[in-house]
C-alpha cells in the first residue's frame, strides 16, 4: 500500500483497514435487470463484506441502445429507463450514520469499437432550453457521435485524440426511503458526473439505509468540466472497486480524497448552492479533523480552495471543492 | 352542477363526466401506516372508480407530533418521516398519458383546538440558511406557535384573525419509477403548497404509473404567498375529493382551474425556472385548446397573466401562472 | 385628503405633510435630451421643493421608434439608447439617508392611436434564451403588435379588451456614484416593471445622492405579472406625480403603500433573492414600525404575506412582498 | 518574443503587432483621485498608443485603510468608496467594436509588510447571508488577517505558506454610458477576481466607448477558486501591463489566452448563467476562428472544456471556460 493510501480515511478508519478481501464478479448475468433509481426497494444482487472487491460490468448511460451514429436518442431511448445501474450491493454491517468508502481501482472500456458515444439530445444539455429551463426556442437538431475509446485515448476526430481519463459518472448509496432517478445527483452520490471520481480516488458516501445499497454505472472515457452538452464519452466498462465501511463518521455529503487533495461534493440548483454546500462541508471538515478554527478554515479556502465543476446539465448541478493535502500536514 | 363546473375539463373530458359516484371513507384505520414518499412501491389503500368521492382524514405535516408550543421540532420530529400522506389511492383504468382530475370539495379542520401549528425549524425556511443554501451563519432559535383554526378563521393572535382559506399542501400522483419525498413538489404534484389548491378548484395531474396512485396530505388553514418560514397553518383535516379520470390528455405539469381562471403549475429551482415552466405550459395550453397562435398567446400572458407564488422553501419552489377565463370565451 | 392618505407615511413624515405645492410641467422641450441611465452625472432638468407636483411627458420604452407593426426592433432600436427617462429632478434638501416619496396621481396615454406597443425582441424575454441565459437555440422571429390604449381599455385584439391599469415601469432616484442603465431595477428603484406602481400608490425610494435626482419613464397601459415577453403595453404618457421628502428614514429598498397594503420591493437574480430581499425588508418594517417581535413578523408573513411578480425579464427580476394594512391596525 | 506570444491574437491582430512602445508610469501622483466606478464620466489620467506599457501603482481593495488586524472593515471602510481603481487610461484610436488587449507582464507587492490583507466583512462572502441573499440569521463576527506577501510566497500562518500566484482582481474597460461599481464584473471586465488574470496572460476586452478607458486595480497575492469569504490576499502592487488595440474584433465578453489555453469569461447570477455565457462564447469562438461546426465545438467542449470559478461573492459571479490550445492546432 502506498503512503497516501495508508494515511487515507479508508485505511485509518475502515472496518477492513484498507485490506483487500474477497473478489466479486458482478457481470450481466449476476446483475440481471439493471436499475434506474437509487433506492431501497430493489433486492440486493450481491452482499459483500467491508474490504471486498467488486468487479462490475457497467452499461453505458444508454444501455447500449445507441449502436451507431444513425441511432437517434429520441428513437431508441425509452424514458425514464436510461442510465442503467449495477447493484444494489449490500454491505454487511452498514447502518445509517456510517460511511461507505469506495476506492476506484480501475475502469476499462468494454465492447466493440467505437465504444464511446456522445449525443445532442433534444431539450437536454447545458446550452439549450430544457423542460425545466423552459423556453419557446426550438430544439437543436439531434446528433450522435461515436468515438473509439481505449486506454491509449479517446479518438475525438482525425485531428484530436483526448487522453483516456476515465471516471464513474454515477456512484453512491440508496436514500433511506426515497428512490431517485439515476440521472440525479444528491447528498447520497448518484449522477454527479465529476471527473475526479476515477482510478486513484477514494469516494465516501453517507449511509442512509441498512446495508447501504451501493449502486454504480455510467462510466465516461473522459469529460470536460460541466459535461456541457449533457453527454460525456459514454462507455460500457469493467469497473473495479474496493469497498470498505467506516462506522459512525457523521458526514452529510459525498467526500473524496486522492493522493493530492481532499474534496467535498455538493449537488444543487442554482449552481451557487452546489458551491456553498461543497465549500461549507469543506470548512467543517477542516474544523472537525484538522484543528482549524472556523474563520481560519474559511480564510484558507478563500486563498487556496479549488473548485471542479462536475455537471451543469443534470437535475442538480455538481461541484467539488478541494484543498491540497500539502496544507494539512 | 354550476355552469363553470359543467364546462370544466373534468366534466367535459372525464370518464365520469363530472358525475359523483361512490363515497369512500379513508379514515386512519383504513389508511394504516402513512406514507412519506410519492412512489409506486406502496400498496394501494383504496381502489376507486372515476367519479368516486374520497373523504380522507389527513394528518398535519408533523404527524401530530407537535402538541404544544413546548414541543420543539428538533426534539419531536424524526426525519425523513414528516409530511405523512394518505393513499396511495388506485384509480381504476388510469394509465401513463392519462390525467387524474381532483375536484376539492371541502377541507375541515379535525382535532382538538388550537389545532393549527406553525414553527421555526432550524435550517429550514425562506429567510434562513439551509442545508442546501448552505452558510456559516448560526440558525435562528426554534419556536412553535399554535393557533385555533375553525371555519370562522385562524386566530393568529389576540389582535389578528386571518380568514379561513384552507387548501391542500401536498397532492398528486406517483412518479413512474421514482419514490420522492412528500416534502418535494414536481411535475406529478406533491408538496406544492399553493394556496389555490383549495375548495372550488379542480386540479389535474399527469398519470405516470398504472392506477395513478393518488396521495393527499398536509392541509393548511391558510398561508401567505411563498410559505415564508416554511410552515403554514398546519392542520389535520377531513378533506373531501371528487376524483375523475381523463383519458389521453397529454399534459406535462399540474394544471388547475376554478370558476375564474386556468392555471399551470411549475416547480423548480431557481425560482425563475418554476416561472418559466408554468408560463410555457400556459402558452402551450392556449395554443392547444384555445386556438391561439404561439406569439399571440405569449403576448396575451405578457399583458394579462397572473402569478401565484406557492412556496419558496421546499426542495423545489412552486409557482402557478394563470389567465382569467373571461379572456378565453 | 382621504383617510388613508392622511395616515400614509408621506403625509405623516413628509416635509410637506402631504400638502400639494407648486406644479411643474416637464414637457419634451423642458426635458431636452432624455436619459438612459440612473446616475448622478446628468444636469437636473428641474429643481423642486418637497410637496411639489410634476407633470411629466414620458416617452414609451422605445422612444417612439416603433411606429407601426412593420418597424422591427432590431432595425429601429439603437442599443443602449432605449427606455428614455425624464429627469433628473432635483429635490431641494434631499440627502443620503432621506427618502423620496412619490404619490402617483395620474397616468394618461399620450399620442396618436394605436398608441400601445408590445414586441418580440430577439434574445429578450422570459421564455427565450438571452445574452445572459445564453444558449445555442435560435431566436424566435421578431414581431411587433400595436394596440389602441385609452382610459376605457387596451384593445388586445377583436375579442379581447383588457382593463386600463396603467403604471410606471421605471421610477426611482440616482445611485450615489454609479450610473445604471434604465433597463435595470435595483435598490434605488429603476426598471421594476411592477404593476402596483400606478395611480393610488405612494412609492418610497432611499436617497443616495444630494438632491435625490428623480427619474421617471416607461409607462405601461397594463401588464401581466412578470412582463413575460419583456415588453408590456408600452405607451407614451402624461404622468402626474406628487413628490415629498422624508428626512432620515433608513430604508434600503423601495417601498410602496396604497389604501390596502404596504409593500417592500426587491430586485435581484436569481428570483428567490428578489423574494428574500422583499420579504426580509417587510419583516424588518413590521419590527421597526409596528411593534412586532421578529419571529412573530416572520410567522405573520408566512400566513398572510402576498407576492407580486413585477418582471422576470430585466437584468434583475423584481418582486413585491406585501401585507394588508387591516392586519396592522 | 516567445513562440506562443508571436501566435497570440495580440501579436497577430494588434495595431502594434505585439511590439512594445513607450513606457508610462502611473504612480499615485499621476493618478490623483482613484475611481470607484467603471464609466465614461471620468477624465483620463493617461493617453497611450497601442503597444505602450503602463506601470501602475495600484492600491489594495481597501484603499490601504486596513493597516492592522485591529482595523475592522465596518469601522474604516466608507461604502461605496472601496476597490479603488487606477485610470481611466485612454487608448488612442479605440472605438466601439474594437478590442483592447492587455498582456500582464508583472505584479509586484508594494508597501510595508505584512502587506496582504483578508477579512470577514459583515454580510459579505460566499458562505454568509448578504443584503441580496437576504436572511434573518445574524452575521458572523468581523475579523481581519494580515499576511506577509513576497515573491517567495504568502505566509498564511506559521505552518502554511502559499505560493505567490498574483493576479489582477479588477481590470477592464468602460461601459458605453453606464458607470458601474468597481465591485462588479460584467461583459466589459471589472471585478472578475479570476486567478488566471495574472502574469503570462493576455486579456481581451470589448471596447464600448471611444478611447476604451482602461481601469486597473485590486491585485491579489493569491486566491482560491471562488474567493470564498469575499476577500483574497489583497495587496497594493506595482503592476506592469502591455496594452494593444485590435480593430474590429466583434467579441462580446472578456477573453483570455496564455501559453496553454484560450478562455472565455462570463459574469452573471445565478452561477449557471455565468457558465452558459462563458461556454457559449467559447463555442462561438471555436466556430468563428478554428473552423469548427457548431455541434462539433459543443461536443469538444463537453469532453475537454475546463472551468475556473473566479468569484462566488461579487454582485455577479465570474467563471472562465477554457480549452487547451493543443486541441486547436
Amino acid at each position: 500500500m502506498s503512503d497516501w493510501l495508508e494515511r487515507s480515511y479508508m485505511a485509518r478508519l475502515g472496518v477492513a483497514k484498507g485490506r483487500e478481501g474477497r473478489r466479486h464478479q458482478l457481470d450481466r448475468e449476476r446483475q440481471g435487470a439493471f436499475h434506474y433509481v437509487y433506492g431501497p426497494y430493489a433486492e440486493p444482487v450481491l452482499t459483500i463484506d467491508p474490504g471486498d472487491i467488486v468487479v462490475a460490468e457497467t452499461e453505458d448511460a444508454f444501455g447500449g441502445a445507441i449502436r451507431s451514429e444513425r441511432d437517434l436518442p429520441s428513437a431508441v431511448l425509452n424514458m425514464p429507463f436510461v442510465n442503467p445501474q449495477c447493484g444494489p450491493i449490500r454491505i454487511e454491517g452498514a447502518k445509517k450514520g456510517d460511511v461507505v468508502a469506495v476506492r476506484i481501482l480501475d475502469i476499462e472500456p468494454r465492447g466493440p469499437q467505437p465504444v464511446g458515444t456522445t449525443a445532442l439530445i433534444p431539450e437536454f444539455g447545458g446550452l439549450v432550453a430544457t423542460p425545466v429551463t423552459a423556453m419557446l426556442n426550438r430544439p437543436l437538431p439531434e446528433r450522435v457521435k461515436k468515438m473509439a475509446v481505449t486506454r491509449e485515448g479517446v479518438v475525438f476526430n482525425e485531428r484530436i485524440t483526448l487522453p483516456y481519463e476515465p471516471f464513474i459518472g454515477t456512484l453512491g448509496v440508496s436514500p433511506e426511503i426515497e428512490a431517485i432517478s439515476s440521472l440525479t445527483p444528491d447528498y447520497y452520490g448518484g449522477n454527479m458526473d465529476l471527473p475526479d471520481m476515477g482510478p486513484g480516488a477514494i469516494a465516501y458516501f453517507p449511509v442512509q439505509h441498512e446495508g447501504a445499497f451501493l449502486y454504480v454505472g455510467d462510466c465516461h472515457g473522459t469529460q470536460g468540466d460541466g459535461e456541457l452538452c449533457g453527454v460525456a464519452v459514454e462507455i460500457p466498462s469493467t469497473t473495479t472497486l474496493h469497498v470498505d465501511l467506516i462506522k459512525g463518521w457523521p458526514i452529510h455529503w459525498p467526500r473524496l480524497e486522492n493522493e493530492r487533495f481532499i474534496m467535498s461534493i455538493g449537488s444543487a440548483r442554482p449552481m451557487e448552492d452546489a458551491a456553498r454546500i461543497a465549500y461549507r462541508d469543506l470548512v467543517r471538515w477542516l474544523v472537525a479533523d484538522y484543528g482549524f478554527e472556523e474563520s481560519e478554515a474559511y480564510f484558507l479556502l478563500t486563498q487556496a480552495g479549488r473548485v471542479r465543476l462536475g455537471n451543469m446539465v443534470d437535475p442538480k448541478y455538481t461541484l467539488g471543492a478541494s484543498l491540497l493535502k500539502a496544507y494539512l500536514e
